[in-house]
């Protein structure tokens, strides 16, 4: 990425001597960075201009550099032919903002594959189309056609985002919050460069030490999550991800590619630890609570809140607990240090309400911080003349003994907001707006520790490498899932009366008595399942009705306790390729879309987490006397099957369900299992 | 409320010559108002202090004034006898801030038992305690220690707020947005005053057009809700209630209470017409966008979103998904006027993409804001030196013919974003920040109109006034519930195998058999329900069974087809009174919650768009080849028993679990009623 973004030198194609045209305002701006420049432009006759790209290759030699970077701004029909012309010239790295590629039809499409063929050819990489560009702020290289570009703060925030659009907006927001960014970029249609790419780059980056990351759709899954996971090593990502509603239609305009699922792209850029937020305002918060730096890795990192006031206190308070932030009741010791220091009327043991805080401040915070319990501070105070809250928290940084960030909001007039700001920012200080970035950023920093947490844990369970083969009826899947290690019913497999009898007289009755097909996915719909056979009459009125419609092999099998249905689903994600997935039993949760996705392959420790994420979870901790679910046991089982799927090609789909909790344990009730087709896709949930 | 807001004359008693001192601070920032102002201090020997409250009343009086308001700045425990002297000084309303009451303990609460003597014997008004006080910046009257609370800019927001200092918070970034305060209160412990009050006042204040609404704790749900139906049915409200999660232990430290059911509260004050918002950030952007006026009533009102940056406008559509607003597809003849106007390579359906928005913005704003679908307008773009976007909208404004709202949200750099602001509110355009700002005020709007269209719909549903009477098995239950027209199953009650036998004759099997009494709530728990009886063999051993669990009446009853369960109850709210209930039964629904309430009586109208909010709801419409719900059905069954509790006030509580929806309709399946105890209080959801 480095010809993108450190270029010895920068040529604009396009270039016009009209000064409010796209490659005018391009070279414009490049033209500060100081970066030796050339524009190009055959028809043009102006001082200065060259008329090809090896001409403007001539005039960055004399200015001592190599045109690295092209920087592409002339129609879409013109840009293959532009794009030979740089490479010739010399360029590694293009910048392609124009739009009218794939996202207008079939027409802009064929355009794009030429385009492909003229960076393989020429061994270069393309940013965009339809994209307004990147800014590199520390370095004064501003290649975007944003007004006021050039006004975003240098700082150490990465932004590697879908749409130029939200690019700046992020960047310009966050310059308002006085928080600067090292790179920001805008992917766009993603021709080539993609997501992972500057992912890669932002990783490495010294500069950066938080990366904002924006996404609309991924082509690539496993090369995106091995992106993420490898930047989450080294920094924190806080991850957005459009597409909760249907805004396909409108998606497919602006990159020519329907939003990726939703849900499935949140679950696992989770699981290779970035932070996903709902929305920009919390990707703000969260971004800015990181740049205080990570606290360790923990599985449940306690937090603490100081509050000026207690009514925007349990605002805070109320949005840490939806999430699930702890806040720990503070120690004895500290809650007799903090008594010393506050008024007795106050509330004391987390969160803590200072009153309107006193000048004992410092010594609260540090106190409070350097708690056992406590991994990450959040302090709230309306702005007060007489105590500068920013002083306070930078003396209390001082007395603390132990690491535990401090992050601040406030609330007040704009002028003195303002100043506080600039003096925390000045201090090093995250300083966020309001009562809910508060709990936002306190939030971020919490799940960035209790993701690493998991991640050093995981060591993912390996399926065995089985025979592809066809004729997976349910009792061949169930046997499979048998050797996963999920308990499976006791069963017999019988063609005749005589053999149904001797498995009556072998199983514990009420026997389930169903049809055994390699073919047909929905037994129940044509009357294939008959449920709670007491008795030798009733077994032979199932075995003849399952003959009626066409039965050639049954299945015999005890029934199982009652207890709690769930689903276990292993799947090959068009994008992300193998995921499982955990659900609740029942219409209802399905309606609901009750379910929590990881991708395969995964640890014990990663699935262990999931049922804790089901809306229902409260049912899986026993529900009203009912059982509660061994989570080690279902870790095993959900790892175990997404084991399989990795390890099996040939396997496209595993569906255990119900899997059914009850007091002895779970038990595969049914199982499907489906092989994969050629050329076939398989959908996904959104 | 005028003594209080619009007092001629204050008196700050315990008015200290220590400038710091709470008194000296709330008698500095009073005086500026120019309202008379008397400054009480026994102990005082400085110029111009009164010695008595009676002396300050005559002080006041001197300056042709009269001592409304009195402003108590001593201890807890002074504050009794100082009200009881300014009450016979004739002071009619008193403003407490001390804590000390109530919210510490029995010590605190005899006190406020005091207060509460002299409030009836002097006929006083009293605000407070445990509050930062109140502002009426559009006269200079600042009755708030909260330092720079003078700084809340003049304007048309009243803020009634559980806690001071979340009336100071929501004042400060309102200014901070541009948009003023008519009046801010804080009602703290809310001894006297409370947000029904306030409510009340600034309903018919003119300078208010749009209320914002805190609320942590209620006493008098009714008188709530009766305030916010007669402010709502003047002006917008926009709530925000705090205690999704458990704060109660901290909210009583704060207020002396119990953070009130966090979902009835929510439910009801939307049904009385509120805009109910899920934090700050989202009650600041509502206020900002009702500020722009309120939309004509309507079921689905739709709304269209411009945006400069398509990257951004998915953000906001897919938000507006999120909180159920539609985006109309644009008419024809729309679509072909905004084509003349923007370059043919953008999204123009709705959204309209204006790709980077140019001189003919302003009629493409108008055209939109004319579409015969579109009752409101968003419109976001990044800052544009060479186009003023808000001079834009201006313009749009005066070539629309109707009066669609236009609300804008931008981002920029710091300074550009201000002066776009600034000029917005000149111009009387709502402006708010970013994408989601954008969206949550569109929202805002849209919400209103739907809920005033529900409201004049509202007839509320009566019930029958029925003489009280014990008694009430699952038979009885039942008839009650058939009287109300609800369908119940064909049975027969009986207390013999005999009369078991004929029922059988008489009744289509299937068939349950169950115990019946008036005590047993838990029927199925003691194996005092059989399901399937098909045969007499099977009914003479259910009847056996239930005789043997201590029996002496069954009923015998016809089953039901299959179907979706759902739970219907109505019940008395402590603070509420009585609501009414519908879920999706299962445990799985029932561990999510998936619940939705409304207060009784209500209308037909409300009930039916009850079934669309739960999170279910699709399982209502015909799940996979199942039966749909016939609303109007729904709603008669809701509305019906929601009636019989407000009409039937020995009955507690009314359940009908479940309500079975078949293809031939809903029928219930079980139904409890619990007639009132004495003294005795209900369990509310939370």
């Amino acid at each position: 990425m480095r010809p993108f973004f450190e270029p010895r030198g920068v040529m604009v194609v396009g270039a016009s001597a009209s000064p409010e045209k796209l490659g005018a305002v391009m070279a414009a701006s490049l033209e500060k960075s100081g970066v030796p420049l050339a524009r190009v432009n055959p028809r043009a006759n102006a001082d200065g201009f060259a008329t090809s790209a090896a001409e403007a290759a001539r005039q960055i030699a004399d200015s001592g550099g190599h045109p690295d970077l092209a920087v592409i701004c002339v129609p879409a029909g013109a840009t293959p032919a532009a794009l030979a012309d740089c490479a010739a010239a010399g360029a590694r790295a293009a910048l392609v903002c124009s739009g009218g590629f794939s996202e207008i039809g079939p027409e802009g499409a064929a355009i794009e594959d030429r385009v492909r063929d003229e960076l393989a050819r020429g061994g270069m990489r393309l940013l965009g189309p339809n994209t307004s560009g990147f800014f590199a702020p520390g370095r004064g290289l501003i290649a975007s056609f944003v007004p006021g570009a050039h006004r975003v703060a240098v700082g150490s925030v990465g932004i590697v985002a879908a749409s130029g659009g939200v690019n700046h907006m992020l960047a310009f927001r966050l310059s308002g919050q006085g928080v600067g960014i090292s790179l920001g970029v805008g992917i766009g249609t993603g021709v080539d460069v993609d997501h992972a790419d500057v992912l890669a780059h932002l990783a490495s980056d010294e500069q950066t030490r938080v990366i904002a990351l924006h996404l609309e759709t991924c082509d690539d899954g496993p090369a995106l999550l091995a992106a993420v996971r490898a930047a989450t090593a080294r920094k924190p990502v806080v991850a957005l991800v459009v597409g909760r509603n249907n805004v396909s239609e409108f998606a497919r305009s602006h990159t020519g590619a329907l939003a990726t699922s939703w849900r499935t792209t949140r679950s696992v850029l989770s699981q290779a630890g970035a932070v996903v937020v709902d929305d920009e305002e919390q990707l703000i918060s969260a971004v800015i609570g990181l740049s205080g730096g990570r606290i360790a890795a923990s599985r449940s990192p306690g937090a603490a809140l100081i509050t000026g006031q207690a009514g925007p206190g349990l605002l805070i308070a109320d949005e840490l607990g939806s999430r699930r932030v702890d806040l720990p009741v503070l120690s004895e010791q500290t809650r007799q240090r903090i008594g010393e220091l506050l008024p007795p009327l106050t509330y004391q043991a987390n969160p803590v309400d200072t009153g309107r805080p006193g000048p004992g401040f410092s010594e609260v915070i540090a106190a409070v911080a350097d708690d056992a319990e406590v991994d990450a501070v959040g302090v709230y105070g309306l702005t007060e003349p007489v105590l500068d809250m920013v002083s306070s928290v930078r003396r209390a940084k001082e007395m603390q003994r132990g690491s535990a960030p401090v992050i601040v909001a406030m609330d007040g007039p704009e002028e003195e907001l303002a100043a506080d700001r600039s003096a925390a920012v000045g201090a090093g200080v995250p300083f966020v707006t309001g009562p809910l970035g508060l709990a936002q950023a306190v939030a971020a920093v919490v799940e960035d520790a209790r993701l690493r947490a998991l991640d050093e844990a995981a060591v993912a369970v390996a399926g065995p490498g089985l025979e592809a083969s066809g004729g997976w009826d349910e009792h061949a899947a169930k046997r499979l899932v048998a050797g996963l290690g999920i308990a499976t019913p006791e069963r017999r497999v019988v063609v005749s009366r005589e053999e149904a009898h001797a498995a009556f007289t072998e199983l514990r009755a009420p026997l389930a008595v169903k049809i055994l097909s390699e073919t047909l996915l929905h037994k129940t719909e044509v009357g294939g399942v008959h449920l709670g056979i007491a008795d030798r009459e009733a077994l032979d009125a199932a075995f003849d009705a399952l003959l009626t419609i066409g039965a050639e092999r049954v299945l015999v099998e005890e029934m199982a306790p009652s207890g709690i249905d769930l689903i276990l689903g292993a799947r090959r994600d068009p994008v992300f390729g193998p995921i499982v997935l955990l659900g609740i039993g029942g219409t209802a949760a399905e309606a609901i879309g009750d379910v929590v996705i990881r991708s395969a392959p995964l640890s014990t420790e990663i699935a262990a987490a999931m049922p804790d994420e089901l809306q229902a979870a409260a049912l899986l901790r026993g529900w009203r006397g009912g059982p509660a679910v061994d989570t080690a046991e279902l870790a095993a089982c959900i790892a175990g099957i997404g084991g399989l799927l990795v390890a099996n090609e040939w396997i496209d789909e595993l569906e255990v369900n119900p899997l059914r909790v009850t007091a002895e344990g779970a038990i595969a009730l049914d199982a499907v299992l489906v092989t994969r087709k050629e050329d076939d896709g398989v959908d996904t949930d959104n």
